[in-house]
């Protein structure tokens, strides 16, 4: 059964790009699984973070999003971000399909590569969610899910990982601080102000004057530890091949970096919420890490370990500095995602030139690209967000009447309770 | 110390040999993993969904049950199921030990074998646990886990995957739709009729009196969440085989349709539960998305993505039409597992021959095939199940008095409280 | 492209080495991604087993002294730990760095091996936050972190992994029973007698006048199951490399060997309760599970898998014989972290030598060096952290004033609560 014509050479190298894509497709099997379960910590972060009368939709909200991102990546946008966009700004429409077993074309199984950006996709909506809880029914945000995973998200990411016009233009954004972390945001923040704030939450002047807090924060912290735990996967899989001592050791270096970083961003968020507020403050805290996670992603192997540390503790400070200034514009962000995912978004990827800039571009060329790319993108993404919610809340309204929201979704929605067992306040 | 007399063709192929053991037991190791994991889903789902009082007792079950089946397993279970089985109904007696470290046989690590294999079993048991909760006391249900980890299951087991007689006539079911998932139900559903409904639940007339719900719904959602993240290893895991392009593909691609099959699970369950109670249900969700992982387990390498779809919104809809029936017919199952896991693995088994089939079977064979083999051990486990359940009923006495079910398992049972720093409806 | 003066032997093994390379990697960081995930358990088995009123207390310490350690041991504790030891007692002091990507030294990435190690350091610190909760204020807890984790820890570990001394000895410590948990365990333990117990626990006879239960017990069960998880890359992880049959077949055995001590801890747990206490008890079985854990750490892959049984049951055993006995001593421990983590640890490190030997060491010899090796540690760590507890509580005190701490930390070093839309008890 052995093949003679072939000669040692030959044969070796044959076996080693075997090697390697297996090797590859491991990496996004194992970092796609851990990049899904951040569904689960987006969806406790969320839950922890609602007050009680609002966590079974909460919940319900999360899972049906991250269900309906992977049927519309499926659908839709998989091919819509990847195939064919070739420096332009949008793939073809139709259903992706994988390749046929015995056939693979590239370095690694289709399958693996298409369950590995699947996973991506949720979080854009995940951060949505977050940010429009306790006050937007479900139908409308399930819709707006459906556009936003199956259009919004896959033709703002063509232009880069694509290998669309952003792309060519030398655009970095490794694993997604803009593609990912920002469209949600945008998307979010859009939809905050159309929706408006909670019941009782401003006062005329826009001084909070209830501070409404999330009921369950242990809960919170647990999304959070989860979310850094499926970082790894999102950064680390983002090297999309591990079959090679350099690609190996780059996922190690990037695994590192944003390890470091979400650790900066918790001890910064501590200490400048002790500065600020004269008081530790969990929430902040775990916000911290979520903006150092999401700064550190759009170039998490350039940096040095300090490097990544700073960036990560840059970001903590953002999200503590950040969230007392939507409150003073009205823009009632439950759980603090704008500041988190937008904002250091936003900030990490400009401050990727620091450490690295694309072929033949000089740093402040990269700077300038950084630029527009967030500024094409958040173009884009809050125009057509926009629309869509206008839209939406013309048709079928965004909101549920004020006293179904005093009494809180679940039972307007779910006709439910989270904690039917125990005493609540309302 | 180089080899010199091998011929570098011969060497090649060693090399290759051992560095596919490294990948299957890789794959084997990290799958079994998070399949360990899923005994935590399993314990949050249960303890969200059951009332507070019964809390802390049912998280007492899972982590007994799942240490008890891996005892269980190692001291009779793993021989009888896999050990010299031979075309036959049972392997043999004895206790499982690894192979020596340094003679390798086979393609896998036995011990990443054993552990992947021990993994499953648990998961039987954890179906028992849910749909008993809140009114079967600790010892005679720690008495079925041992009976039905170490001889129901592993036997049943050893009839397909021991490469028994069902296996011999072709049987599919690739990673436990019927192995696993209906035999935890069958053990269920007699547990459910011998036990009867929980006090206060029916009246007269089978009619549901009062509703009962889970007293932590995020917590459920963080078990489906959890459960999942482990299907990927459930059934990726069980290709058994990752070091070729070809089982790293089938790999992704059955990774791929888990994920489509729960998310059409979840769709479909939403959308029936709108149409059939005018509600989104968030606990007919979250079983919609486990119905679906539990349908595409028999078969989940051979559809087209398309297919797993389809499946798995199939199996939402049966879990929103058939808890209804249940209690219809005074069936109660605390946490909906008869339906998802039962039911929906009897429907992923009987659909396998529309997407493939065993050599030198016809469809129309296959489907007789599959019949009988979800007949077989429907009868098996009903029937052994039956005998315990009222054997044990018998001597030791299933149910707790009914002041003492009134009051929850968790005075009776452990004198304590799931949650006793709060005020918590009876 | 190819290079034809290498001939075919050289070029395989040449491709071996890089194969290798690449699995040992693999290994490191997916381990390392669960042995992080570990901090998610303890978070959330801390913040079950405190009262309610302390959960968003010890949630952000728990996050805080993940990102600390981790910081730490980046700026100090790596180094000092492992560069240079050289068969004495400490390594070097300067900040790590990972090597250059493309000049690989050793057999594995350098960044997989830091972040591998990294997530064992905050494990130590963990166990201090669970004995100290409810009763330590926020700073000097965490300043103890810092030294900790940047000198404490680091410099026991050198003895052993860092090639010190105890390693030239022939000292035993496969993944860090004693490393670790004992190290972490005499830390909390002479901050718990220096700290003295919560405010109404104890009689003037030492008896428990007040038993202040846990307030989430299914929180405190995930915790426990999470960190079973995240075991099977703590024990596993350390065989350090993967690339060969023989390695990957001990990381399958280890793996098994850690599963069944976990639930031989956990069945053993149960029925000693049961024996002592008349009462099948939810938080012994948690630490039974740990503990079992806990003791076959220190040499997971030597053990028989009946022996890796017989060693997690007597650990289980011993929790639930040695709660009691801390109780009499008025040392509060408010997770149980003591027996499970110091005193299994010892257990576990002291058993090592029935199972296996150093080279040129007898059974005796071994016992010998254990025993050393467990004092020594012990010496170093309990008096390093009596004199940084004593500095600590006089230069800033360690308690908050009585009525703070019967009002709960959350509200006077947060100013939140953990669950605030429940009315709980005080």
């Amino acid at each position: 059964m052995s093949a003679p014509l072939t000669d040692p050479q030959t044969a070796l190298e044959s076996a080693a790009a075997a090697s390697a894509f297996v090797d590859n497709s491991f990496l996004l099997l194992f970092s796609g699984m851990v990049v899904v379960f951040m569904a689960a910590g987006f969806c406790m972060l969320e839950s922890g973070l609602v007050r009680a009368k609002n966590a079974a939709t909460i919940a319900l909200k999360n899972i049906s999003l991250f269900a309906i991102a992977g049927i519309a990546f499926y659908l839709v946008g998989y091919r819509l971000m990847y195939d064919g966009v070739d420096g332009g700004w949008i793939g073809t429409f139709g259903v992706w399909s994988p390749d046929a077993l015995d056939e693979p074309s590239g370095s690694v199984a289709s399958a693996a590569d298409w369950f590995f950006q699947m996973a991506f996709v949720a979080t854009a909506a995940s951060i949505v969610s977050g940010t429009l809880a306790e006050r937007i029914t479900l139908r409308p945000f399930l819709i707006f899910v459906v556009l936003l995973t199956a259009f919004i998200y896959p033709i703002a990411g063509a232009w880069k990982w694509g290998e669309g016009w952003l792309h060519v233009l030398g655009f970095q954004d490794f694993a997604g601080s803009t593609l990912v972390h920002s469209v949600g945001g945008w998307a979010a923040l859009t939809g905050a102000i159309i929706l408006g704030p909670r019941v009782g939450k401003y006062g005329p002047d826009g001084r909070i004057i209830k501070p409404l807090p999330g009921s369950n924060l242990p809960l919170a912290a647990l999304g959070t530890f989860i979310l850094w735990f499926g970082w790894f996967g999102f950064n680390g899989g983002s090297q999309l091949a591990a079959g090679t001592i350099e690609d190996i050791s780059a996922v190690g270096r990037i695994m590192a970096n944003t390890n470091i970083a979400a650790a900066g961003g918790v001890v910064a968020a501590l200490i400048a919420s002790e500065i600020v507020f004269r008081k530790a403050d969990l929430t902040f805290v775990l916000n911290g890490a979520i903006g150092g996670l999401v700064a550190i992603t759009a170039g998490p192997l350039a940096p040095e370990m300090w490097q990544a540390l700073l960036i990560g503790g840059a970001a903590g400070v953002i999200v503590v500095i950040t969230v007392p200034l939507l409150d003073r514009l009205r823009i009632d962000d439950v759980v603090g995602a704008i500041p988190s995912h937008l904002l250091c978004g936003i900030f990490g990827t400009l401050i990727v030139p620091l450490t690295m800039t694309a072929d033949g571009l000089s740093r402040f060329e990269q700077a300038g690209v950084q630029l527009l790319g967030v500024a094409a993108i958040g173009l884009f993404v809050a125009g057509t967000s926009t629309v869509i919610w206008l839209g939406l809340n013309a048709v079928l309204g965004l909101r549920p009447p004020v006293e179904e929201e005093m009494r809180g979704l679940d039972r307007s929605e779910l006709g439910m309770q989270a904690y039917p067992d125990f005493y609540a306040r309302q």
